[in-house]
């Protein structure tokens, strides 16, 4: 079996070595002395859990900085869905590339997916040795001839996804409650429940989308989809932004998980008070993510982080709100447990995905806190070297095969704006 | 002279050769071929204008990371002031000097400080290389005293200002309406007014301010500098955050510039509405700033325009407020502007204050929109090159001396701490 030595790396204010065994981590000692296979010096690093994405669109990074500086109505029709009509497997191979090695970059070792051709990045994520898990998106519009479609290709989807490795799960991703019908929600939350598979759901995002459900439907969304017997424990919701306390007690009372992505939020003014305490309170799992590279520009979790921290002490006027001991689980254990896999922690018998953070820069000096460093005055960038599954995927900031992945991403890029 | 010649360096949209003499860009063309004594290539690489720091307090880099996520008073009385009485002027030193690496690395090629010991401020930028203007900081609590020892103290710094270099201008500093008796703020106006100076005060920060001032002098804060002869166009005004339309009025009439702090607005709840639209309207020129490390945590000015940005369109609920083709302005030719230095524009004539952007990587990758992928999508990790003053100041990532200031400026933390 396969092992690896941390040597003398920075953990909670001491020095440690951690060994690896395969995929997991065996042990964690002040030294330890054995013959292993890789050895990874741990001086002036610190060592972190890798950072759980828990919701992304990957191959949206081929949307980087296209449409900017204007309203979502506009970026939608002119931008995003015109040249997404025109992508091919291809481009979403290459795009998906481009995510991974960005996420890599910041720490990332676990993505929550979700968009066309799960099968391909699925590909392209086990190529670079990352874990996912990869929705299958449902967009009916309310068509009922849409719908029987999605049900034939998501079981056969369903099928293919039970050849997958251990790195990638699959889960039914009816897109929110504006896109899939009641019927069609319900047809994939009973299928979801059948194989034990998460459900990956947008919802509460902007304020139109509650108001408009309150007026056709006399219910907020979160309550229309519980009504629908929708929410449960397997239940991803992302963002969350536009919730009732009663809604927050639903989702507490459900067990589901919400996905907090406070740049997207912020660049597409969908609003800003994102409820940190009212839903911790409530017991409402909370995650965090990037979402796409079409709204947030970016997959870098660091600076998610600094946001969901910066925005919760704005808008509640109280510098305490979710203070930095809570953002690591935020960002890492929290997405692992809404993902269903046991990392997330650095502890023996924890799977190995781990991220060591470079420590001489001047965001790093001097050493007062080193979660604030991190947190407040790193970002991504910070990130040294990065292990998931007990596999080195960048080591020293460099990623085997970064240079092509960039630049089939760009000539992809150029192909999809091309008229 | 001294010549130095970018090769084919992208800038807006195009390849071009930047030539440099001496400390001035005296040319800009498809190709130039002269004999020069360095020449920097450029492919691969963006130029863009070196940034200016409006608003910084270099040396409380040494606080990072101090009284993390506590309220405004506690982190005041049981951090910033103790400590502050502890800072000698070897720390102030080195702490300068950590301040300026790290501004380097994020671009920034100017700063308007404000701390103690601005002398020794200045010899540590001027050691790197950097252009700043140090303040002399006045804060007598409305004790007579204390306000005759600073007028000697202030003339005598004024005097041996004219001694430093180029790089480095003197200015007046009075701290704020609530540490500044009304006759002191008089006092410095004239003084400021009398020698040329700048005046650099912080205006307008925390809601606190706001109302004590209506309670006490039943004047908002503008207003009473404006009533006590105080504001001009040498006024620099930090944070500008509380105030009323017509305060608006009065420091756009007066030509004031107001720099915006988003990160430390944000960290210490100080309020995050910065009216963007309504002072760009009255005519006052808005700059950028990172504050100090003890609030904002680092000294990043892409950062500083993320959040800008992003905070405009969130709290307007209006995704074209704050459009990127006004930020670069904002964060450069504005601070450079209100310092009095021509620099802040990459034109024939004038100063090479410049920084390169490696664009070989993910966030530069696809190429639709540049800023939007330096703004949105990177931050100022993505700096490789920095020339000030027609000098380099970091080249390849490298800087000549950061390990020992580093380990310096950790010494000297450790040394502030210890009980």
């Amino acid at each position: 079996m396969n092992l690896m030595l941390i040597k003398q790396v920075w953990m909670n204010g001491k020095k440690c070595d951690v060994l690896i065994e395969g995929t997991t981590i065996s042990k964690i000692a002040d030294s330890i002395d054995i013959p292993v296979n890789k050895t990874i010096d741990g001086r002036h690093k610190a060592l972190i859990p890798g950072f759980a994405n828990t919701h992304t669109h990957s191959a949206m990074t081929l949307f980087r900085g296209m449409g900017e500086d204007i309203s979502l109505m506009k970026w939608l029709h002119e931008y995003i869905w015109p040249y997404e009509a025109k992508l091919d497997e291809e481009m979403i191979y290459w795009g998906a590339k481009l995510a991974c090695v960005e996420m890599i970059r910041s720490g990332i070792t676990a993505c929550n997916d979700m968009y066309w051709y799960p099968a391909t990045c699925r590909r392209a994520m086990e190529e670079l040795g990352m874990r996912s898990v990869q929705s299958y998106v449902w967009i009916d519009f309310f068509e009922r001839e849409r719908a029987e479609a999605h049900k034939i290709k998501l079981a056969l989807t369903h099928k293919q996804a039970a050849a997958w490795s251990e790195l990638t799960s699959f889960s039914v991703g009816p897109h929110a409650i504006y896109s899939v019908s009641g019927d069609s929600l319900k047809w994939a939350t009973t299928f979801a429940k059948e194989y034990g598979l998460m459900l990956h759901i947008h919802l509460a995002e902007s304020q139109t989308e509650y108001e408009d459900c309150v007026k056709e439907r006399g219910l907020t969304p979160t309550r229309y989809l519980y009504e629908l017997g929708v929410l449960g424990p397997n239940v991803v919701a992302a963002h969350g932004v536009w919730l009732s306390p009663e809604d927050i007690r639903i989702l507490g009372d459900c067990g589901v998980s919400v996905v907090h992505n406070p740049n997207s939020n912020l660049k597409l003014a969908s609003g800003y008070k994102f409820k940190y305490d009212e839903l911790k309170e409530a017991g409402v799992r909370i995650c965090l993510g990037t979402d796409g590279c079409a709204s947030s520009n970016n997959l870098d979790m660091v600076e998610a982080m600094k946001h969901a921290a910066l925005l919760q002490k704005a808008w509640r006027r109280d510098p305490a709100s979710m203070p930095l001991k809570e953002l690591m689980d935020v960002a890492s254990l929290h997405g692992y447990e809404a993902m269903g896999i046991r990392a997330g922690k650095i502890e023996e018998g924890w799977l190995a995905d781990l991220a060591l953070i470079d420590l001489r820069q001047p965001a790093f000096v001097p050493n007062h806190n080193f979660y604030a460093n991190l947190i407040y005055a790193a970002n991504g960038g910070a990130v040294d070297t990065v292990i998931c599954n007990g596999r080195i995927l960048m080591e020293g900031k460099k990623i085997e095969g970064e240079k092509q992945i960039l630049e089939m991403a760009q000539q992809m890029a150029t192909k999809l704006v091309k008229p």
